[in-house]
């Protein structure tokens, strides 16, 4: 097989297709199996593609691992724009709770916490990952202080919202209701006046 | 070999010394190759018994990990009497920062959160070990209310104090300093007057 040859990386086209097709492999296989146990020959069959298609394009398991996952980061979860701290940070604690608690949600958060043991790739994974979710936050924060309104800081928006949502779900005490999410975004606006 | 025959389970004897290694193998074999990546004959050769000795006591590979963590759990991170709720809940903070990020805290919280992915024995183990949590909580929760205080309910301890901890040493953003487990500490309190 030579997929991938000509047209490649044209949106849309054959080698956009092959990629979703591998990350959909790829979280698939860590959903049932957990992370890391499952080979590029795996995930190739899968997808429906040749193992070199997969080695050409990424490289290294760790390394498509890592795309996934920071692809699944920047295309969920987006920070909305409401026009007020509130209003942003309601929407995105129900955005989070809803792809958390979503078919790749549990997947995702599992392997996030399982590339701390794949070695220094899998740690600079999770800090790619930690370090985009962050500059999302921070983005609608500082929205927000441009407006004269006084938001949280990232880290206090990580351990009060984020970190109970993820724990609930990694720990299966799911599912977040609407009040639950709710009232985390209300207890810590009630924080900063 | 015939171990655990004759003094079976004689608290200080050999049965206690046989149990001690073996959850000790299970434990460094999980912070090695995380969860479930080993054998019962890999356990026994580390701890240094029989595989028989294992397969006797603890019938399959799910249920010691089970026994493991719910030992790690009642033995370690336990709930102080100092006599007021502040005091209680900023020691017993201060105890699970210090077991979370000791050199087995990793491995359990890894090992909990895999336990959904093995089986009904598997979520068996994750349900005692949450239920066992929170019933330590409930207790100093109880002992507060009981002297006029106005405690938190245990999943606000869960969602504020213990998540936030837990989330940043599975997301290795670890130290947790002492004034950042000081500080969960206090904006919990502000919650309750």
């Amino acid at each position: 097989m030579e997929e991938e040859r000509q047209p490649a990386r044209r949106p849309g086209g054959r080698s956009a297709r092959v990629r979703t097709a591998v990350h959909r492999a790829v979280t698939d296989l860590i959903a049932e199996r957990g992370f890391g146990n499952y080979t590029v020959g795996e995930v190739a069959a899968r997808a429906g593609v040749a193992d070199t298609s997969v080695y050409r394009r990424w490289g290294t398991l760790e390394a498509l691992t890592m795309d996934v996952a920071i692809t699944w980061l920047t295309t969920t979860s987006p920070v909305p724009d409401t026009g007020s701290l509130d209003g942003d940070l309601r929407a995105y604690a129900a955005n989070v709770a809803r792809d958390v608690t979503g078919p790749d949600g549990l997947a995702v958060l599992r392997l996030v916490i399982a590339l701390s043991s794949a070695g220094d790739d899998g740690v600079r994974a999770r800090e790619a990952f930690l370090a985009e979710r962050s500059r999302q936050l921070q983005v609608m924060l500082d929205r927000a202080r441009d407006r004269g309104e006084h938001p949280p800081e990232v880290l206090d928006v990580v351990d009060h919202l984020l970190a109970p949502m993820y724990v609930r779900v990694l720990f299966g005490a799911v599912p977040l209701t609407p009040d639950y999410v709710d009232g985390l975004t209300g207890r810590l606006l009630a924080r900063t006046p």
